[in-house]
């Protein structure tokens, strides 16, 4: 741990017993770079860091305030029994369907949306980037790309493992249209239709799309909310119901925002490896944690080439581009034998866009932007749910990512609630979306991923009163 | 049929017969124009339209010469009775990847490729439009045009139809990653594991590697190299095999080329609604006629909504942008909704650059210059399909497109001939790719979609010889 790394933590540990207290101001940067004998710019180095977790916030030449507190969160859900652990037919699109078109309009306040505001990306330097990579295209790549995708582009997203620490190599990626792709290829390349496939509970609507649309099974293995999938009832699970893939999300998933330890992590790539099921991991928020560094992926304890690794750009760097990849282990020839008879390609130019940027620079620096923002705004919403949300509502505290998942207090139904803040020009994402069985009836999961302002403040008090009245 | 129009065919009446031959000079435009009693553009325009069908050639600072005759072109083939008329489970797939990918780099004289030069393209002035299109656009647009896409765009595809004379709504069409999503899509959408599909003999290698993805059937129906495909088997097919879908290249098909007249195109469409079954209508070749105008859809015949159209910008404009669409009838939504949960939305660049350059105008003046191009082309390779294959080769003569389907005399084997030729640098499409029981080992496909030239010529005489040697 670097010097600024442990100064925040001090600092933190102090606001989690009470030491410093919400509202306080901390002392000023010369202040503790004298009190401490560390050189101010290791001292600004921890209060932004502090800052990036939503537990500090700068006001302009007034100095730094503690925002928040172990006192004023949410206390947070338990791991659910929700989860039945039984095999189950998917039927539950035509509901994604209804809130996700229900949603679409941008007047609506987007607590339920899938997406991070496109403000936070820097368009205008990726539009230079589209038109300096384009007009240098050559003509032949259209042909020379097929079917993985741009090799500049699969480069750069090597190295980007490869500074994380993870060894892969360019001709094992294959760039598809959005993690959502990925996934779709990966499933399809590892499970035919009647097969059973293990998934999170609660998880991301569209991996219940996919076994849905295929005509797999699920089998819904409940998740912690900090920790993620439970490994003891997953290895009763693989026993049990001899499953032909696995679809987890390790870090930051969606709609809990868990994230596996590196430990967890591990044994999960080691038991199924020990029962011979591929692991599809979605890792498309892997990128936006709030700590000091990305969490690994699980692929990175993978020795067999079982975990077919999935992300993309999409929440990250360029929402709209449609830029995602798969890097399917020892199934990358029939992930890139999928895509070819399925959408041939990826969109050329977005790709070398993608490259010309990536390769200038510049990404790391609005990660970090992206990220501080992100848990800002996180520390916004959980002030706010505590302010408005009855007593005995429970709220995830995750890590990273832009995602709340909310836990009502009584018999509260949620679907009822999506109806009537919808009416009001609010939406959310109600629990049943996320499982397969429409289970989490008194769940939400509320999206952090725009701008703090009034008129967010005002949605959220009124959602309080909706959740109160229900 | 306007004046220049009925000049030219008189013209090409005349060649046909005979009556001017091979080589000959034609009279100059000012000759013309006083001997025929119009105006000097008149003949001009018949000249130009004589020369896009291949039929005679400008020299500069001498004038114009037949280039083509009823007696140089080879014999058209007739149509195949290797159609079996049975149900069959498809596995070709490997050996469509194993042709593809041995084709794949620029070296190999690409007789064999499905794409036309990208040379051919008006990339700069596409990337000049990417440019000042991304720099205008609105961030948000990103989730507003989800699923269907890019809204100006849906509505310059729709004005594009209105000009032939279809009447179609943008919110019919559902912008896809390519025509090769829109297919698959609009099949998935129609069509479940275990059932049967008709689908044209010899037909498109994609249609057979969706079918044998999903798990379906295919009922191959003869189809003539001229006239497209057989409506007395296609109506005992259906009799006899309630299939779910029929896959359908109405325009230019491919391999064959084949055009499906108004005619026949109308009593298709009466024939499958009589019997309930969708149409699955594959248009990517309809702009690429070299006629007077551009042939209709099946479409446009189309009352009940059962054709599910399907077109793209990728062989007629912007290869590499990965832009299609699909207009699925009564279908839109379960094809928009397929479409969400497999790739979510199609990348937005690519698509506000199309939308520009359609809206900008210039798309008919390079399509007149593709369309010159490719009849030009097509003449040459007809001319050294004579020049160099052995007596007994037949091939077609699409009226637009950009492959030539050769059937060889003899015991032929095309696989053979494609691995030998691929030895010697030179690509070729096998026949057994284009059809579920890997028949019409005696023909081949050949791409005419690139530049003439002499390494071209001498790769279509060392194929001569490899044939005559077969």
């Amino acid at each position: 741990m670097k010097r600024y790394e442990s100064l925040a933590e001090e600092i933190a540990q102090s606001i989690r017993t009470g030491v410093i207290k919400l509202g306080d101001r901390l002392p000023s940067v010369r202040q503790t770079s004298t009190s401490r004998g560390v050189s101010p710019s290791t001292v600004f180095e921890a209060y932004y860091l502090l800052e990036a977790r939503g537990l500090i916030r700068a006001r302009e030449r007034s100095g730094y305030y503690v925002i928040s507190g172990a006192k004023v969160l949410p206390p947070e859900p338990e791991q659910s029994s929700q989860a039945l652990g039984e095999s189950t037919p998917v039927d539950v699109s035509q509901l994604v369907f209804e809130v996700l078109e229900s949603a679409r309009t941008r007047d609506v306040v987007p607590f339920g949306s899938a997406f991070p505001s496109p403000l936070l990306f820097p368009l205008p330097r990726l539009a230079k980037s589209l038109s300096s990579s384009v007009q240098d295209m050559d003509p032949w790549s259209t042909v020379d790309d097929l079917t993985a995708g741009n090799a500049a582009l699969r480069r750069q997203i090597a190295l980007r493992y490869l500074a994380d620490g993870m060894h892969v190599h360019p001709d094992e990626i294959v760039i598809t249209n959005g993690a959502l792709e990925a996934l779709n290829l990966c499933l399809s390349a590892v499970a035919r239709p009647g097969d059973c496939v293990v998934i999170e509970s609660p998880t991301f609507y569209a991996a219940l799309q996919a076994l849905e649309r295929i005509g797999l099974n699920a089998i819904e293995v409940p998740t912690h909310p900090r920790e993620g999938i439970d490994l003891d009832a997953l290895a009763t699970a693989l026993e049990r119901h001899k499953p032909k893939a696995c679809w987890i999300m390790t870090n930051f998933q969606n709609p809990l925002g868990s994230m596996m330890s590196d430990e967890r992590k591990q044994a999960l790539v080691e038991l199924l490896a020990a029962h011979g099921v591929p692991l599809i991991e979605d890792d498309v928020y892997g990128e936006l944690y709030f700590g000091n560094k990305r969490p690994p992926s699980a692929r990175a304890f993978d020795a067999k080439g079982l975990v077919l690794h999935c992300s993309s750009f999409s929440k990250c760097l360029a929402p709209g581009y449609r830029i995602g990849w798969a890097m399917p282990g020892r199934y990358t020839k029939d992930v890139a034998h999928l895509k070819l008879t399925t959408t041939l390609s990826t969109s050329a130019p977005g790709q070398a866009a993608l490259a010309d940027y990536l390769a200038k620079g510049g990404y790391d620096k609005h990660l970090r932007q992206l990220r501080h923002a992100l848990s800002v705004q996180q520390s916004a919403m959980m002030q706010a749910v505590v302010r408005y949300f009855p007593r005995g509502t429970k709220a995830t505290r995750p890590n990273g990512g832009y995602f709340l998942w909310v836990e009502l207090p009584g018999q509260a139904n949620t679907l009822e609630i999506h109806r009537r803040a919808l009416a009001l020009g609010i939406s959310v994402a109600p629990g049943p979306m996320f499982s397969a069985h429409r289970g989490f009836t008194n769940c939400l999961r509320l999206n952090y991923g725009h701008p703090w302002d009034a008129k967010v403040e005002a949605a959220l008090a009124t959602l309080g009163r909706l959740v109160a009245a229900a």
